[in-house]
């Protein structure tokens, strides 16, 4: 089997990015991901998950009430369920202050934002992507 | 509704990535993703496509045989799958030549390389977040 290398592909790329994928990627559908890749992807796969996402790294921090404003096209199914996916991701953080009414606040974790070098890396391809089809 | 900034959420992020996703993620479902994150989440969806690309990442360029041989653990329909997907992506080409027997390579482009770092980063967040997970 030839096994050629075009460009600069880097040498011990065996040990890169997606080097322990293969078995992970036969982690049965339903189950988490253990592919490093293939978790960061879960973690923003979904439609408007990353406007969800963009608005906790604008903010910081955010109520329900005050996300649901930002973004008025997404029903509160919708908007429920990508809170739930971000705070399953370990991407914010549910705090319930105990006053009267209780305030429940989502807060954007460390690893959440360390997720914007990587969500700009990924908008830099998809914009040169969009400019390449014209 | 207030607005508060926590951590080091860069000024006039208004402009920067994710500035455009909004009216773009009004597009209905089936159509092409404008919004530029999108577009690159598009590109790398679906069960394999990572494991996929970093066989282009390292090799370059792949007949389907070496890559059916790479990969033991893709069945035809999903190789064939995947290497449609990638190719409308604008990720690889697919080149024949005139030999007989006709003879077909696909082809990392140079869009296709420039995904390695943006997959990279993928990569380094998943792992910190697997980690986190212990």
């Amino acid at each position: 089997m030839t096994h050629q290398t075009v460009g600069h592909a880097p040498a011990g790329d065996q040990d890169g990015p997606l080097a322990d994928c293969p078995d992970s990627a036969l982690v049965p559908p339903g189950h988490e991901p253990r592919c490093p890749v293939d978790i960061t992807l879960a973690t923003l796969s979904g439609r408007w998950t990353p406007l969800v996402l963009r608005e906790f790294l604008r903010r910081g921090q955010a109520t329900y009430s005050e996300l649901s404003a930002a973004l008025p096209a997404l029903s509160d199914k919708v908007l429920s369920d990508r809170l739930a996916q971000l705070t399953s991701a370990g991407v914010i953080e549910r705090h319930r202050k105990a006053s009267w009414p209780p305030r429940v606040r989502y807060i954007l974790t460390s690893q959440g934002r360390a997720l914007e070098p990587v969500v700009h890396s990924m908008w830099e391809w998809g914009m040169a992507r969009r400019d390449a089809l014209g």
